[in-house]
Order: structure tokens, then sequence, then C-alpha cells
């Protein structure tokens, strides 16, 4: 016997590489490509250091205030975390705790079996189908729980929320969690479920469409009774989740709407070109709702493509698992550096 | 059935009042009364809000090279979190897999029964003696883990390092969590058995001695195998915990030791005056190696001292616990505050 023998063992999620590189077109972790609003500028500026002694306030109320304003919900329909990956973690361990499995694709953020893995929850991947489409019928058997990230990632594919409403209705006595990462660059929001089931839980971040994945802010959002629980188990991990960086910035970032619509119109502009780029090149991809394509080529290597576009200081994302391993995961940046990824197809022979 | 037949169900742990007035002496929380070092105000100065549209460095390099300069460490022997609250939680994760009990003192901090309750481990207090000492024969039994607040809290007493030694000694298959929080204000840090045993692990924060509660930073310090299941189970949770600000400022902290030491050393002269005051007001009390006392009064019930100073403005804490109900935790604030607190002890009549 030793302390080795009682250690939860794991296969860690692997995030994005993060270079430090100034000069790198960085496509490969979905992060906004226009900065945040001024207005988080200015918070910034007129933030003093003197507060910092002090914890911040537990529950965060500024922001959750601000997020519930936002989304027309009351406060304790609300709860923030350290981005949506703290969100989630804690949202599975507060209610997948069935013996039966819990529901998500086969090919989909690729966290959620990390989780149940570490938390060792059973779960079952459903296959999409051929088009990377949820079939909603795989949804409609015994489980302790359901995931769906809509839009769906890697793929960048939605489902109408008529379609989501069907699984919920299926499914009274599981936990529904819809996670809309990406629900601001074009996808239609399953929020307005969460007035009606109290068993549908919906999660955002302000890492995409806020442009503000370095503060770390992602919450949830559902019925009372349902926060209630997901907020006990918080305060039975860690009491102050979020700092006062996050708070004030977090808040400040809401304020102003204008930029926020600004900048995901901007977004889907350029998402519409490059679509139309990437067809002429012959790319094969699904229609996507969020700020990535997930194309493939019908006669170029994915892997090919990725190691040619990083040695020119193109950074995609590529992942080594079954079904995908011919796919690219390029997030839609500024035109400029769109332009650049073109460049390099080109000069690679795609034509 | 329901799916609320499949939530966890917890007791979470209670932080201390953050109260919004302005003018209350807040003594209730353990901060610093000293804002953080005049680097963090130059740091949060030079900020940009720009870097904010990308995650942070998800294994934070910056902050966590500064720390392991800081203590003479290689990088790998170190891991950061969002507070030691959240350093903890992931080590009860990650080393408290046996069905054998963790062990720690009856009275201590009281989140370590709350994470083993929530995370389902199981766990035996030890009583602590008559003086709030710890017995050391308690930790050489049969235990899936042993953790010690050294100096204890609520308690503020202090062991040597010996001690900690032989009790590491008589555990070679258990991990040893040596909670150094309030280390800095006194006690000596058991940091140097982390070279010799791999089975103990030291955390510590930045939000007492280094006055920075308000951005979240806790760290472990441990043999580098220790850290990477540490780390494996960390990244299984959420990749990017540190924010970017707390990776810039609190690196910026680090990197004035003269303002930590200096702080630290004004906090340990209150103490020494205020325990003298308490002792002429009749109050007992255990030797402090911490930035508050616990103090308790032959003739006055501490509820009600804790409801005076209340009233009167002057937030300390009470925990309604065995043992401990007559006790007040009171952290040390500055002079001026301590002369507050005083003041109404003497109009309530303390003499």
């Amino acid at each position: 016997m030793s302390w080795e023998n009682n250690v939860r063992r794991v296969v860690p999620y692997v995030p994005g590489e993060q270079p430090k590189e100034q000069d790198i077109v960085k496509l490969n972790t979905n992060e906004n490509p226009y900065a945040p609003s001024p207005m988080v500028t200015k918070a910034l500026r007129e933030m003093r250091a003197r507060p910092l002694r002090l914890y911040p306030d537990p529950k965060a109320d500024m922001l959750v205030s601000a997020i519930a304003k936002e989304y027309g919900l009351s406060n304790d329909m609300v709860f923030a975390g350290i981005g949506s990956d703290d969100v989630l973690a804690m949202l599975f361990m507060t209610f997948f705790n069935s013996a039966k499995p819990v529901l998500f694709p086969d090919i989909t953020y690729s966290f959620y079996d990390v989780w149940a893995e570490m938390l060792r929850i059973p779960y079952e991947t459903q296959p999409l189908d051929e088009n990377f489409h949820i079939v909603p019928e795989d949804y409609m058997k015994e489980n302790g729980g359901i995931v769906i990230a809509n839009p769906n990632a890697p793929t960048g594919v939605a489902i109408p929320v008529a379609t989501i409403e069907m699984i919920v209705k299926a499914n009274p006595d599981s936990i529904i969690i819809v996670d809309e990462a990406y629900v601001d660059f074009g996808a239609e929001s399953a929020l307005p479920l969460v007035h009606k089931y109290d068993n549908v839980i919906i999660t955002q971040t302000f890492s995409k469409s806020r442009s503000l994945a370095g503060l770390r802010i992602g919450y949830a959002m559902a019925a009372p009774g349902t926060i209630r629980y997901l907020n006990d188990v918080k305060y039975s991990f860690n009491s102050y989740t979020m700092n006062y960086p996050s708070i004030v910035l977090g808040t400040a970032a809401l304020s102003d709407k204008e930029h926020f619509e600004r900048t995901c119109a901007k977004v889907c502009a350029t998402r519409k070109w490059v679509m139309k780029r990437f067809r002429d090149l012959g790319f094969k991809f699904e229609e996507s709702s969020a700020n990535f394509l997930f194309v493939t080529h019908p006669d170029v290597q994915a892997r090919d493509i990725y190691d040619y576009l990083r040695a020119n200081g193109v950074y995609v994302r590529w992942f080594d698992k079954p079904r995908i391993r011919n796919y690219l995961r390029i997030t839609i940046g500024k035109d400029a550096q769109m332009d650049r990824l073109f460049e390099c197809l080109e000069d690679m022979g795609i034509k």
C-alpha cells in the first residue's frame, strides 16, 4: 500500500495552445478577435488596488444582478462561475449522481467525458448522424442526465429550440444542460424554457461573444430551486470563486450592449465570406452558427493542413479522435487574419 | 423518481459576512488591514483590457515561476489555484480516495468536513486537548489522509515542524496536507519537508499575508510527482482557473518582499499589544501565531459580546459549534481599529 493507491487517476482535458509568440494568427481556441468593450477599459482604469485586500462578495451580487437584468431573470435564477468550464463541472457534480448514464453526443465539447470520467459518472455517447446532426430520439431513453451543446462544438451545428423542448418534454426526470457557449453568433437560445421547466439549465460564457476569455466568467440560468442546489455545492467547494476584477470588469462589459452586438455581427459577417472562400477551395462543412467552422477537404488530409498552417504561424485546432480526424476547427478571426489563412492554403496548393 | 433524487445534497460552508457598509470595523474574516504592495498598484495601472480577449495561460507560468522562485523550488513543485479553498478542494479530490477515514482536528478550519461530506470522503475528527493543542498520537493510526492547519484556525495555535515531521514519519502511506494559510504571521513553515517526503503537501495563500483576498490566489507546494497528480485532476475540472488579472497582479505582489515583511511585522506588533489588552480585561486565549486571536471571557458570554460589537459596527467571528461556542475569533486589524474594539468592550462593561 502506498498513498499513490488512493490517487484519483484521470486523463485530463487538453486545452488548445496559448502560444507566447506575438505574430501568430491564433484561430485555435475560439477567442473573439475584437477587444472587449471600452467600458471594460474604463472600469479597469478606475479600478484601485486597495479593495483587493478584502475578500470579494461571495455571491458576486453585482455581476449576477447585471446578468439577470440582461436576460430578464430574477437574481436567484443566475449562477456565476470561473468560465463555463467551472459552471459545467459544478453542474455535473450537483446533478449527475444517478446510476443511469448521462447522455451526450459522440462528437461534442471534449470536456464532457473528462468530467464524467473524473467524477466517476456513468455516461453513454450518442452518435451524431453523418452530417453531424443530433438524432433527437437518442435522447429519449432512460438516462441520468443530458448535455447538449447548442451550437455544438466543434461542429458549429445548431438545432432549433423546438427540438430541445421535445427532448426536455420526454425527460421530466432528468436534468438537461444546454451549453450555449457559442449561441450569440447566430443560434436560438433555449433560455425561455427555464421559465417552463425546472430541469433545464442554460450555460453561457463571457469568453467568446464578450471578448473576455482572460477573465474566466461563465454562468448558468435556471429555475430558482435548481440554482439553489447548484449554489449549495459551489459553497461546499469554494466560497469565493469570482475575484474582484472579474466582478467589476464583467459587470462593465454587460453595460455595453452596442459593442457586444456590433462585434458579434462583425464575426458573423466575416464567417459569411469565409464560408464562401472555403467552398470555392473545395472544403466541405456544415452550416455554422458559432464563431468557428469545422471543415474537411476531399483531397488533402486535415493533419497535413494543420501542420502546414502551424509551420507558417497560423494555429487552428485538430482533434486526433474517431470520425473527426480529417477535420479542422477554425476560429473566425478578423478579415486580415482569415486572408492570411487563405494565403497559406493557396501556398499549400489548395486552389 | 424525479431529477431531484439525483441531486448531491450538501450542507455548505458559510463564509464570514462581507458587509457593504463603509464604516464597519471588519475583524471577521482575517483579511490584512494593510493595502497590497505598491507594485500591485503599478501593475494594475499598466494593465490593458485588450489581452483579456484571450484565454489566460492555463499553466499560469508567470505566477507559478514567481512562487517557485520565492520559495527556492522548481516550477513543477508548485500548483496555483483560486484561493487555498480551491487548492484544498482539489487536493481532497485528488488524494483522499481511500475507504479509511481522513483525520483532522475537531476544532479547525470548518471547511475540511464540508469538503469531506461533499465528496463523500470518510473522515474522523481528533479532539484537540483542553488547551486546543493537537495530540500527535491521534494521527498515528490507520487513516486515508491527514490535514493539519498550522497555525490552526480558529485557535491560532502553532505546532513545531518537528511534530509535523513525526506525524509524517508515522504515515508513509498517507498524504499529509499542512494548511499554512496563516504561517507568515509567526509560525514555522513545514516547507523543507517537501524535499524529503513526497507525501507532504504545503498550502499557502495570498489572501492574508499578501493582502490580496480579492484576487483569490492560493498555492500548493510538494514533490513534482505529487503536484503532477494534482494538475491532472485540475485539468479534468477547469483548464483555465487563474484569470489574467490574478496572474499579473499576483506576480507583482511577490516582487515586493519588503512590503510583505513590513506589513506582516506590523500585524505582529499590533497582535502583541492587543494580547496584553485582552489579558488585562480578563480574557483567556492561547498564544496565537496567526493574524487573529481566539478569545473567551470567564464572566461574559461570547455570543453577547459578538452581538454588542456587531450592533456597534465591529464585526468579529462567532462559531455556533461544540466546545467553541464561548469563543470569539478576532482578526488583528490596524491599531485604530483595535482601539475601537476595546472602546466597545469597555462600553459594554468589560474592564
